[in-house]
């Protein structure tokens, strides 16, 4: 174990900076709990002079990142491109061809590819560690796959994409519109350069998946994800759940019901004083629900150069101290494919809505209701200037088939002027 | 791979029978998840015959755990006995010798005798694991050892005693004294049978101790633990923390400085809304400060059967599917002696004292902490009925140091009814 493990680093974004900083920093630290030098042989980017803040000159420089994968002296190829095909997926295949072990912080690729990839690792005997994809420093892939092992997973649930949390968070705390604040965190750079992966809730459902298939031994299906972004979320919401003793956090929820797995990302309402509820800002957090182990929470930076580098360290080690495990924590060829169960399990629901102001118009609403089975928790309308008249409804627990159609039955009365607004109220 | 994993088990309290129940329940999970069978070839007790809700009996018996340990049917011996010594260290020392790997839930083994087992481990090629030993689910052992080890660690704390923490927030809620609750957590059945080893903060010390030795490569260094149990905590105290915004919590903290190693566990304010002051009841958490990741928070179920049994299994799972670490990181000779830091990172103060009802009595407390250099953030006298005078005295940022010299001088002062309480505040 004396020889030095060898990095081919793909893409010197933060994350790839990161990494080769703490190559460098933490080299005596590495060297002593790894019992061998971490070294980089070679690099790869978009555009090779950049100032970067750091010296790359030692390093072999390759255009093509599959060249770089298959390198004689690369042990590891460090897949810090993103994207889930194109370039990062084709030099992740060729390198797991090639024999070589492989570190990735690509969400989107192992959402997507996860099955293909991780049956071409085990075919090649190698590791393919993402502890760096999912909550940013997190060592939650750890906790999941390793450390929680012994137990069958009943619920995982995330706040996972720190930009929509800092939105959420910022519209409150500010008191401003969701366009504002998201004009706000676009100029500032925290949203991705398509914002609809961010606030549209694909990024963060990427990474459910993949938690989804670690957590139920299932594979990855990253389409059988509901997603729904926070853009429906208006200031008033988040002061209407206040009010009720809620905040409003765009959730991922995954859970094995009897009729299959169900995987949301949605805006939900949870308890203003749960862990969840308290999270502020860009921060993430991961909840996690076994068999035995009760509810284990973990919180931290979802990104960021430092976090991220660190997770992608973390699955450097692992490798150099010789883990081998499966990629989903069990061999690929094993892992089940679970029907999807659409909403499944049935919750409260918050719903928001303006009605016509004419009479009898909130007497359809609750009848409607009443017909599809839901009982109103509470109702309440609010002061109104204009003949549209602003209704709050907490539903009691009911599923989300029901809901929907209660809904469409709202829309055909005639007495509500746009859709409205659902979201559930999850319990955590 | 396909040959049985086989355990030995010693011990069959709550946790060896949790993990009895768990190989059993998951065997199929633990089977795909770990690529070959975990069993159980023999188990050990103090007494034989007692209806522990699972039936043993297919199982061979030993009196002896010492023999358990050692026996050729053995792979893992999974020590749950407890105790530094006797037993629980012999058998523990045996079956490494005899080339087994150890699971382990003993955290007072560990923080006395933890370099000596960490070089027979190594000596022989062998695992020794124990992330059952420090906040009970939470898998924290590999958080800090394999997820976080590129970082450099800056500091690790952690309320880590459930029965501490069920005491203050319980002493809080029903606004009850210390010496209430104590009586009902004793009946309860919530502490240990030296209930010392609870509330005066040695069990919370041996896992602060563990956490150290991990987080900075350093021998475990129980005895440079400082440690304060919270027996000096009034219901006053936790009011007028709250009044402030902060919580008292029996907290440890292990921070590198430059003078040396700091470690300390004692009951601290910490502010009512961050992660540690929100925790309630048996509930533990462990936060972790490194280079590059930031802050990490992990949380869980710190005992009890079913999550303590869960870290024993994940340990098992570890070592079934071959990974073999050093038992703190890095290799046991490489562990550094760091001098003992006693309280080098200065720190406000919440000072609480009865003040003889004479005048000038405020002025020479003022006096003396002026003295000792110790500014003064906030000062309150109470309303009182006898001739003490309840005084509470928040300072500004001071050494432990000039702190005891101050509380030794006001002892001196003769205006004190009784020695000063010092809490710190400790910034989370």
């Amino acid at each position: 174990m004396s020889t030095p493990l060898r990095l081919g680093i793909a893409g010197l974004g933060t994350v790839g900076v990161g990494v080769v900083k703490m190559v460098r920093h933490q080299a005596a630290l590495l060297q002593n709990r790894c019992g061998r030098e971490i070294a980089i042989s070679a690099v790869s980017a978009r555009t090779r002079d950049k100032d970067r803040g750091v010296n790359i000159s030692s390093y072999a420089w390759e255009d093509d990142p599959v060249a770089l994968a298959t390198r004689d002296d690369v042990d590891v190829f460090v897949e810090l491109m993103g994207g889930s095909d194109g370039p990062a997926k084709a030099a992740t295949e060729a390198a797991l061809a090639a024999g070589k072990d492989v570190v990735t912080a690509n969400k989107a690729m192992l959402a997507v590819h996860g099955q293909l990839l991780a049956g071409l690792a085990e075919e090649n005997g190698r590791a393919l560690r993402y502890e760096a994809a999912v909550a940013g420093g997190i060592p939650v892939i750890k906790a999941l796959g390793e450390g929680l092992a012994g137990n069958e997973i009943t619920r995982v649930m995330g706040v996972m994409n720190g930009s929509c949390n800092y939105i959420l968070t910022r519209m409150e705390s500010a008191g401003l519109t969701y366009e504002e604040v998201f004009d706000e965190a676009n100029a500032l750079g925290y949203l991705e350069a398509d914002p609809e992966l961010d606030v549209g809730g694909i990024d963060a459902a990427h990474k459910l998946a993949i938690l989804s298939a670690l957590a139920f031994g299932t594979r990855v299906d990253f389409d059988g994800v509901e997603i729904e972004g926070i853009g429906c979320v208006k200031i008033e919401d988040i002061r209407h759940a206040a009010d009720m003793g809620y905040r409003i956090k765009l959730l991922g929820v995954a859970q094995m019901t009897g009729r299959g797995l169900e995987q949301r990302m949605a805006p939900c309402l949870v308890p203003a004083h749960s862990p969840l509820g308290q999270l502020e800002g860009g921060t993430n957090m991961v909840v996690i629900e076994g068999s035995d182990v009760g509810q284990i929470v973990l919180r931290g930076a979802g990104a960021g150069e430092g976090p991220t580098a660190s997770a992608v360290m973390g699955d450097i080690c692992d490798i150099a101290r010789g883990l081998r495990l499966p990629v989903f924590g069990q061999p690929a060829a094993t892992l089940a494919t679970a029907p999807r169960a659409s909403a499944a399990v049935p919750a409260p629901y918050y719903l928001r809505m303006a009605l016509h102001d004419k009479p009898g118009a909130l007497a359809k609403i609750a009848t409607v209701l009443g017909d599809a089975g839901i009982s109103i928790h509470r109702m309440r309308q609010y002061d109104h200037a204009d003949d549209q008249a602003p209704v709050l409804i907490v539903t009691h627990k009911t599923t989300r088939g029901a809901l929907d159609q209660a809904l469409a039955a709202m829309d055909a009365t005639g007495v509500v002027t746009e859709s409205p607004v659902a979201l559930r109220i999850e319990s955590v």
